[in-house]
């Protein structure tokens, strides 16, 4: 069963989202477009991340599309830490929007700026389904695919992620 | 705003499904896996199709996941006619499991069959989100990516997709 869900092609994000006190953002493959009309993007995120609290509570995320340079270090920092105990976007370049959410600059060739419409709870993930309210492109290049980082750089899959598989 | 929506990842998917009278399936590129712990995946379904109305009436649905090397015809097919007025998998390999559900052959490097579990009304289109019942690797091989579709394949996208956008 685990092989055949790996056949299944992703890109890479960082879903990003804001409290009072504090920004957030994490990496992120389970990301699509729903509908058209209105453009409506849905996002899947772990339950006990820092950034599910943040969007359960501002009603809005960001999603940041990877360029397939992206150093395995932003991936390490977005991935595999908690920013329950630090500002991850300490050592990148980031912009914080009007409305307080933010997207990453580095390494990153487009953004997506969402306001919740609709969610749905699916066990240890809720799937967030948002209104495009502003996206740009940054840079042009090539989207880093999920496939491309676990083969070519080697990445490894955190546990909280959809797609982890124990070794 | 449409451009920076061009910046994310999709693999080419048939999603099928049945009714008493007949099979059907349909080309989709909002696929992904929503949890591991039991492993579900989720698939956006445009309101309007076939396959919509079977997958809301059976309960159930598969996923095939398309190969590198799939010839335009087949996307052609499944993608871009409706299978109100024909059997879209007559010209091609295929396999009707035991619970009902079709599963493309040819061009399929892996399937699997889900039942339905959670959806979601996201407006033109429904996210279906199903457990895990059944699946396999078919063969080895790269999985055609929507991206790959368009730029190498110079394939269109039909309009009732997610990320179709007017000329």
């Amino acid at each position: 069963m685990d092989k055949a869900l790996f056949k299944l092609s992703y890109g890479m994000y960082v879903v990003s989202s804001f409290s009072e006190e504090k920004i957030n953002g994490q990496i992120a493959d389970a990301v699509f477009q729903v509908t058209a009309e209105p453009p409506k993007v849905a996002a899947a995120i772990n339950k006990e991340n820092l950034t599910h609290e943040m969007i359960e509570n501002s009603g809005i995320f960001s999603v940041s599309v990877l360029e397939k340079q992206t150093p395995l270090d932003l991936v390490r920092v977005f991935g595999f830490s908690s920013g329950r105990n630090k500002n991850k976007f300490e050592k990148f370049d980031y912009k914080v929007m009007e409305n307080g959410v933010p997207i990453l600059l580095q390494n990153s060739l487009a953004y997506l700026v969402l306001k919740i419409s609709e969610k749905l709870d699916a066990g240890t993930h809720t799937i967030f389904v948002g209104d495009v309210i502003e996206s740009n492109i940054l840079k042009e290049g090539e989207s880093m695919t999920y496939d491309y980082y676990r083969k070519i750089k080697e990445g490894a899959t955190p546990k909280p992620a959809p797609t982890f598989q124990s070794p």
